[in-house]
């Protein structure tokens, strides 16, 4: 595990770096941020945060899961953040697959399928504003009108909002 | 919506500050990363990686999921990744609620309770033998031997690597 042999010797010189600091659990700026794993985007820098500002959370395709929810809940109900900003990418793994696809890969090689969505995609934009309205619509969440949607391009480092549109 | 305004803001600073550049959508370092929501943890600068070097998949405890499965599953079947590094971390908001006391939070607030985990624990390091098992045992990952797990000390910056134990 060459890998993560390097990441812990980074890991030694990053904290040599540093003074021993405790910031609060609660997020300052009372902000979740819901992305995908994509290794190009790094949320800290792109955004410009400082540790303590801000959830990061983070799945294949920054999509509204089950996962999501219960992560938001707990982030808004005892953690105290109102805004929920939702980036997807240029160029996703996610718009690489197809549900049927993917679902009848994982049969063949574990012989059982998957009882969770794949959560494939093809229009971004429509995903971005499909992940907004699940998150208008989660009976769990106590804040749901501060969110707003974003596509980041992954060659350009820019963002790019999606309007929302009516709901439907 | 001032937070998310201001981050748009300093996105548009680093944007300017950098050269387009398009990096392959498979992460060099054939890695991925799983960890907390925490707004504590900056995975880049914690670990000095680059972009296009890991995946990083987040949510609320670092807990293996079926959302972290079926990313892990894309992660490795589609782009390439081997290893699994996670990440649990010190003073974390799962340790300060238990799951009986907040699905009945959530079925007083919301009238219906969710058909999922909340995922809280105790004893972070048990939870994190508890997600190297998780990984071990998913039938849909194919690479499950290369896994590791940690502790973030939130305060010294620091990683502690925890023995994943014999398997019961």
């Amino acid at each position: 595990m060459a890998e993560i042999d390097q990441l812990i010797a980074n890991n030694e010189g990053f904290a040599a770096s540093l003074p021993d600091k405790h910031l609060d659990v609660q997020p300052s700026r009372r902000l979740a941020i819901v992305t995908c794993m994509d290794s190009r985007l790094d949320v800290f820098a792109a955004l410009g945060l400082d540790g303590g500002e801000a959830h990061v959370l983070r799945n294949a395709g920054g999509v509204i899961t089950d996962d999501v929810i219960r992560s938001l809940a707990v982030s808004q109900r005892r953690l105290g953040t109102r805004e929920v900003m939702l980036i997807h990418h240029t160029d996703c793994g996610m718009q690489k697959l197809t549900d049927d696809g993917f679902r009848s890969e994982l049969q063949e090689e574990a012989g059982i399928a998957p009882a969770f969505a794949i959560e494939s995609f093809t229009d971004v934009e429509a995903d971005v504003r499909q992940s907004i309205l699940r998150v208008r619509r989660s009976a769990f969440l106590p804040h749901r009108d501060l969110v707003r949607g974003f596509v980041y391009d992954v060659d350009s480092h820019r963002l790019r909002e999606v309007e929302a549109g009516a709901e439907t």
